[in-house]
């Protein structure tokens, strides 16, 4: 299962069938709407969403991957950086896990491929979930209520780190947040976002912010460079796709983060350093565009930023299957 | 909202309800159903929901109750002592919230007298989520989404500590696990358990288990030493209810605990010392009535004991109202 970019006939199909009723002539804009997730394998997606919330997957049995990507929330934990394993800091801020999988490739520095390649990170990162992947493999097999699962899934009694991580891939592909005022004002509600709010968008196309942030999520489509008009100045060690390149040119190139449910993800930027959507939004004038708004100018922009947030799921939380008499205890302390 | 002890009209009412075949004669046992919650003030439920799961309670924002009563499993965190604010050990194992609100009072000791008094204190906990109650307070105030729904409940602008833990304690009392194997056996339903578990409830009532384990909750009822027949070695500190009283009789009196879903509440004991449920059975026996049991025995209790486990509510994962731009951001490393 993949999000797909909407076609035209499926816009036309949707407009018909929202409630408002909107011209059917959906906007051609740079920026698309996105398209709610059919679900097509429910066990798979109901697996991987018990293994996101479950603790069991860190050495301490206290951290999920919810902690960081709180899906009561916006999909991150609105800390500069996350607190990890033994309340270590983190190096860089947490990004949301809602849309995550219209990126190109996945972190800041885009060092995984994908959502499944991703998911194998933060189970063994010392700084996050602190659990080898042997172990994390091991616990997991040791829960009966998980062995049954994968092996009706995935045909197979023995978990796989690859299973496991395919699993928590296929609940990411669902974190998809539908429905905004923008993507209804784009399927034709005119009425969808007020004058302000489409007077800020005009100035985000006209300004040049769109030239990064497009596409379905508004971002991750590409990597650019921070501070193109002058050096951004952060204390995080993060150096961006050079981390991963050791190209000279990729220093500070990080992956131009979705600027869906913005609103919701605060802090901003990769070291969580700006704290409202107003300071990171005159920071991108300045830094990307060399340019310096006025503050009604910043207003109408974070009006605009704030109809790109959308319908977040229902999720109902899971019941976690009990650990085995086996099952290897946490050692949060050791 | 009480959870209330079901009357003998109610559960006949009950019987006919389900769809196996019941004879309409319930059982009379010192151990009675649990009754299904029913809401009525399902906005303050969900109040209290929001605010259960919300880890702006804390001063470090990572924290939330569901952190350490975790309910997409039993209640609670499956450590032997919980990790609190900034990866402090706290001094006791962490209780479940199911069927809390059936206790004669809250914690291990007793020191707080419901649900309402008891949620005052891990808030401001320096070890739990080390957030003081004026700060908290003022947090919860400046975001507008709370305070919409604490005027709407409360007819109040201000958020109090009264009205706040009112919330989350009238969400706890819909944390009711009703409907176990065991309490289908009680209703009258002879095939709900095994000979085996069978056999292990009635040694559970003649050997005494029953003499402090009774009444819904199968425990909650009353406090009472640990170590009656010889002395129960324990690293942690507590003392108990001497530790609220001062009274030389108090010390190592603990409340007697619920074992409601205890197959999901390991380790088990006040520190948390025993791994597994065959184990805690042992030590009952010695301890609590000079007696030593049979493998067989042992075995048959647990099997007992796992008849208690019922069914847990479906739980909506709450969408947090946003901070407002003024909120006090957390201060995880402060
Ligand atoms: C202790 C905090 C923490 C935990 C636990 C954690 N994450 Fe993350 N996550 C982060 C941080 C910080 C980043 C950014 C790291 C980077 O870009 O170098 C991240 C990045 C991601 C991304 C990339 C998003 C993007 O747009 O690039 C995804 C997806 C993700 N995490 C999913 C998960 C999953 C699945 C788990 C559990 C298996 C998990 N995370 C556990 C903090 C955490
Ligand atoms: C040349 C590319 C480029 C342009 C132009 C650009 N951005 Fe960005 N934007 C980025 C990159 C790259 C980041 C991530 C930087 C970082 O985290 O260090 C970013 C981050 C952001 C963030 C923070 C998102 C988050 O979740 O942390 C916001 C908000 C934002 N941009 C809005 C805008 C606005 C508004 C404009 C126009 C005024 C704009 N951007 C112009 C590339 C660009
Ligand atoms: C850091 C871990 C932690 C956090 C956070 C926490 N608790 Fe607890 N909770 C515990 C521990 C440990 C105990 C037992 C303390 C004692 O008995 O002295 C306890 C006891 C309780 C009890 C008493 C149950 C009983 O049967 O006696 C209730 C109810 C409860 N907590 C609810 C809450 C609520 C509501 C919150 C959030 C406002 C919360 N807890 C936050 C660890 C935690
Ligand atoms: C005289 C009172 C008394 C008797 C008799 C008694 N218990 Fe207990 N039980 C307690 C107390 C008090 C505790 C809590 C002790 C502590 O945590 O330090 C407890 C704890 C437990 C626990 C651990 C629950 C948890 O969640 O940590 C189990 C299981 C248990 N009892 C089962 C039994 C069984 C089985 C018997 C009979 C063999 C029995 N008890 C007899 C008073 C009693
Ligand atoms: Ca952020
Ligand atoms: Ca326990």
């Amino acid at each position: 299962m993949k999000p797909v970019t909407l076609s035209t006939a499926f816009i036309t199909a949707l407009s018909t069938l929202t409630a408002t009723t909107v011209i059917a002539t959906p906007r051609q804009e740079p920026i698309t709407p996105i398209a709610p997730v059919r679900i097509t394998e429910p066990a798979k997606v109901e697996l991987g969403k018990q293994l996101f919330f479950d603790p069991r997957l860190s050495m301490s049995g206290v951290i999920s991957c919810n902690t960081c990507h709180n899906l009561a929330f916006g999909g991150t934990d609105n800390l500069k950086t996350s607190v990890g394993h033994k309340w270590q800091a983190g190096p860089v801020n947490s990004p949301t896990v809602f849309n995550a999988s219209y990126g190109l490739a996945q972190f800041w520095d885009g060092r995984a491929a994908d959502l499944q390649e991703q998911a194998q990170g933060p189970i063994q990162a010392n700084v996050e979930m602190a659990m080898p992947h042997n172990l994390a493999i091991e616990v997991i097999q040791s829960i009966p209520g998980y062995r049954k699962q994968f092996e009706a899934i995935y045909g197979d009694k023995n978990v796989s780190l690859n299973n496991l991580t395919d699993a928590i891939a296929e609940f990411e592909e669902t974190l998809i947040t539908p429905n905004s005022r923008f993507d209804q004002w784009l399927l034709g509600d005119n009425d969808a976002i007020s004058v302000a709010e489409r007077k800020g968008y005009e100035l985000f196309k006209s300004s040049g912010c769109i030239a990064c942030h497009n596409g379905p999520a508004v971002g991750g489509t590409m990597y650019q460079k921070m501070g193109l008009f002058g050096a951004y100045k952060s204390s995080s060690p993060s150096q961006g796709r050079f981390d991963v390149t050791g190209i000279e040119a990729d220093r500070y190139q990080f992956k131009v983060p979705t600027l869906r449910n913005v609103e919701l993800t605060y802090p901003y930027f990769h070291d969580g350093e700006a704290e409202t959507l107003g300071e990171a939004v005159d920071l991108m004038g300045r830094l990307q565009l060399g340019r310096t708004f006025k503050e009604t100018e910043i207003n109408q922009i974070v009006a605009f930023l704030s109809t790109l947030t959308g319908e977040r799921p229902d999720i109902d939380l899971p019941h976690l299957p009990a650990s085995g008499i086996n099952t290897h205890r946490p050692e949060p302390f050791k």
